[in-house]
């Protein structure tokens, strides 16, 4: 199922060294302006190399756009995109070839299609991510003529979280440092822990939270098409995320229905709102108008650059030891990651309404 | 989006208040013995006013299935069912027609269809989920025959959770009490809370956990298709939820990478197993063969039996308080809701994976 | 696979003589009145025992509505609906039990699935185009807000066929009469071959045409959505169908491009229109506004009520009668079927072309 | 909607004068031998300037895998691919840009999005089979190791039709004239025709037969997942086709339910076959084991080198020629494409039934 969304769709493919990763975006409204800077600056985010925390590969990750668009705009065909593949180190992976890395995807994908491209992870490497990137910076193009704004910074790595609520911090901040975390002194506590962890071989996990602001009221469709459910399966199919949870997620467990009720006023300009927010901006599965927000947990990266044990293809006991350049925390590009999934989510949700009425 | 699942397949109708609730299974694989004993005890662990802890609202709930069934087994053809509403009292609701009540879908179902249900909740009703666990009961019908087992229970109701992990607990004990939980001690504090709290008009919210046993090797797809996040979009779709988490969850964020990893080695059968087992069963997206676990939140429910600032549908100030008969706690009926949840998914995974190789 | 459609979806259930066909239109836009009276009288149009051509089968087909709908209208929700079977002869099938009728799906059905309801064809049975006419019934309600108007005829049967263009039938001759033709000479003629026909207990075919006024230029997706494919799927999935050819069809084979083509002009209104539409409405599989027309060949019904040889479950030579009663011919019958299935299809591509601009 | 199949899933993209064309495969069965060779074969068959009935532009339609395979074998992962475009004269279509070439889709385009690429049609041109090829010759790699064969030729040019069955023609003589029609004799009076017809500028069409041999019993699903309905959906996404029947097609008409029905008999082997295939190898929707057969009309290109009336974007009257390298006759080069799109279809169709049973 490499296929994302409804009425928006991203398809993509590509194994991390092969000669390319991809996709297609399918129901790209037409007549939006492409702007090819930000897609790429976009790529730029997610990109190793990027900073002092990510990988030292270096892959200029430049896309090439194939179809869909004619003199500056969408036209309503789908988008080919590739991305070549450079400065793969495969002969980095020839000592995994028979082994099954422990917490990875090695020995599922062997067991259920017989055969593995074990260089590099393949096809579950996060390097698929890119191919979301490029949908999710096409849905922002939309979105963004809809004033719809998404925004995801890092919230928590390891035991080091923000304190505050998301309206308490400026996220202008967002981008100035590594980490991608809008409290400049947490920032700088991360970005610590992060080397530390880095330099025992080892590797840390964190939260990101993110921020939908904007979105129209009416988003998201009865029983199954909840928009917090395809919210919270476009995060859970991110490499590494081991949970999901919005509005006031698994905290509501600790308040009554008096506490946590969101009570609905009408304001100067007229309009329905609510005094608090711990429906998080959906009611019934449908944006009820206020901010969307939810918090995405990753666990620890399972490539550590130190002995691990395992067994190999025969089941036979042996240790394996990660070569070459990882992160040993995805956080700082995961942001780029979960906007992406965010956008496109929201991008179909509001195509999709659209049929709500003739 | 009405229909839940892409092989097997449930697609649901029904208000609460409207003639009857149903749906139709399609995909559901011939042959299965149909065992509607077990199909009518399924919707009884569901059905209102069961026990001390749930409304006392009386209804049969009992259900009819108009085909795909023939001399006791499935036909491979869609199996259409009906569950006609009783006991309604439609009248209750009546102060409630041009009133948004707080945290519910009056308001976002009203903006986004300009007409709206209001008895009951209409179609947002938790009264939806009956068809739910008929799709439910007659996947785990399958699944039986596959040694395939879902056990769910509550393991945090308030601030009163379970402590121990689930491999330390006796499941036999979970439908000895009212509050389906496998730790009578713990049952009886969570029973007393609850009534605690509706004595006074107010709702408390809690966490489900669930586990899969006897999952086979191979289930889920790469990319977007992963086991996790068809679950997780599982849950997330049942009314009230508001986080999902599964294997070593949100806490993973505490460890690092060295204390986390699932460590492989070869059993005295020869086979593949982890020593621990934080990835919760799934790795890559794919189940690995080890017991699949997740959490659910649960949030209170929103309708109180006390009064509420509100407004109406002309944004005017008003009071709301609900009368009828209404579950101060859902989670004891939602048990069987997430079992059957996670039963459809599992089965839709499972028919998928047939398609893996020719 | 038992939906149809991507936006407004058709789910139907139901055997021949089980309890009762029904099923689940979900994706109905909210807002539309609900003409239950129409609704009827489309079932009626469909109903055995209607008319002296049609088989004597009683059976009042009386559709139960389920949810979906609040005061008259369409709420957006899912519209469940049942339709009782009655006077059902279950034991004019006994003889059939372990029998495979000649051009029947009994062999096909016991072959895939392993188990087979004999009774009346099961599934396979004409029975279950109930549902598929209650859906066009809903979403011929909506095309009426747009305008948007369905027609169909019988315009062959056995060799007698029309022989002028749609443009030259006056169709309000068409519900006139049993044979459901706009000519009422060829109409008399039809009637008395298919007398003539099921005097022998023989069966015979014929072609339907399809007329689409009214539909909006655009609908219809590039690709594998084009207008024409998604009619020609539908009218492809009714029971007996052989071919299906829109505007030129088979016919175009015989001339030039030259002579082919539709030439464009601008009408007095300032409406760019084309002079010949043997393009059928749809060029590039998108509707240009001009009348959308189509035909569709049925074969004989494969029932005869004469003896025929053939095998049983055990591959044992053996002889088949049919019993009961039987229509010697489909076609006045299947026009509101033709017209059901169309209705979908183009209030599917409507709705699916809302989504074309944000 | 530019993704085709449910299990084996063809997404495609590209425009005539963009980068390039090209697509992604989800679902291809794993451990499957990739058989380059024949894959750039299937395309050469398709390629324009193989002969002397062919347009004569140079394009080698060189396609490239990207992903999805390994050791040569698939993966079980998404195989994307592209062709790049060569030899594009963009300029050759400048006079186009603002006008409606009749019976093309310039006008619905136009209409629908806003915005159109003039270029060699854009989108709605013939080159995007090139990514349906490179998707059947896929398809075709695993079909083989069924032994399922498919086997198309030209049956008509024009007014010169084949007079026989398929059963009574060489399938090996299909290749080996310009035309690709079995009969040498005849296929030499079409190459002639097409001819005569392209030097006046004009334009032929015509009908494709296909056969597919070896198809198990079972393939198909009941209700509107048919297997014919299938393969007409496929048949009708291709451009310039108008009309597709399988078995009897069209000509059932003619014949009474006792003349047409295939009678069933054990043959020496045990198996349950029938005597006639009017049937045309699916009952019910489900392949029978007989052989399949279908045929498809295709309408004369619609692109002329003679002037036509037309009008402009503005709706002013004005003269269009077109310029450049077309067919005359798209038959010849439509055969490989009739072929891929039934492979694919089989494959879905072969994939789905496995999930039957558990």
């Amino acid at each position: 199922m490499n296929t994302f969304g409804n009425i928006f769709r991203l398809t993509t493919f590509g194994e991390s060294h092969g000669p390319a990763v991809g996709g297609v975006v399918d129901g790209m409204p037409a007549g939006i302006v492409i702007d090819m800077d930000f897609l790429q600056a976009e790529l730029n985010r997610r990109r190793p190399g990027q900073s002092r925390l990510t990988t030292p590969r270096k892959e200029s990750d430049t896309v090439e756009l194939l179809s869909g668009v004619f003199e500056g705009k969408s036209t309503g065909c789908p988008i080919g995109f590739i991305v070549r593949n450079e400065n793969q180190h495969s002969s980095d992976y020839d000592n995994l070839k028979d082994i099954f890395r422990p917490s990875h995807a090695d020995y599922t994908y062997f067991y259920k299609y017989g055969i593995r491209d074990h260089r590099g992870g393949g096809r579950s490497s996060a390097r698929e991510t890119i191919s979301r990137v490029v949908g999710g910076a096409l849905a922002k193009m939309a979105l963004r003529q809809l004033n719809i704004d998404i925004i995801a910074y890092t919230s928590q790595v390891g035991e080091i979280a923000l304190e505050k609520n998301y309206q308490q911090y400026d996220f202008s901040e967002i981008e100035k440092n590594a980490v991608r975390c809008p409290d400049s002194q947490k920032s700088e506590e991360m970005a610590q822990k992060i080397e530390a962890v880095k330099a025992e071989g080892d590797t840390i996990g964190g939260v990101i939270t993110c921020i939908i602001k904007g979105c129209p009221i009416g988003l998201g469709e009865p029983a199954f098409g909840k928009l917090h459910a395809a919210l919270g399966a476009a995060m859970l199919s991110i490499n590494a995320v081991k949970g999901f949870e919005y509005g006031g997620g698994f905290d509501c467990v600790k308040y009554r229905g008096s506490e946590l009720n969101d009570i609905f006023y009408t304001n100067k300009e007229g309009n329905i709102r609510t005094h608090t927010n711990d429906s998080g901006g959906i009611q019934g599965g449908i944006s009820n108008g206020e901010d969307i927000y939810f918090r995405v947990a990753f666990k620890p990266v399972a490539t550590l650059l130190r002995e691990q044990e395992t067994v190999d293809t025969q089941g036979r006991p042996t240790i394996v030891k990660a070569r070459g350049r990882h992160d040993a925390c995805v956080l700082p590009r995961a942001v780029p990651i979960v906007e992406a999934m965010a956008a496109m989510t929201l991008l179909d949700a509001y195509l999709k309404n659209k049929t709500t009425r003739i």
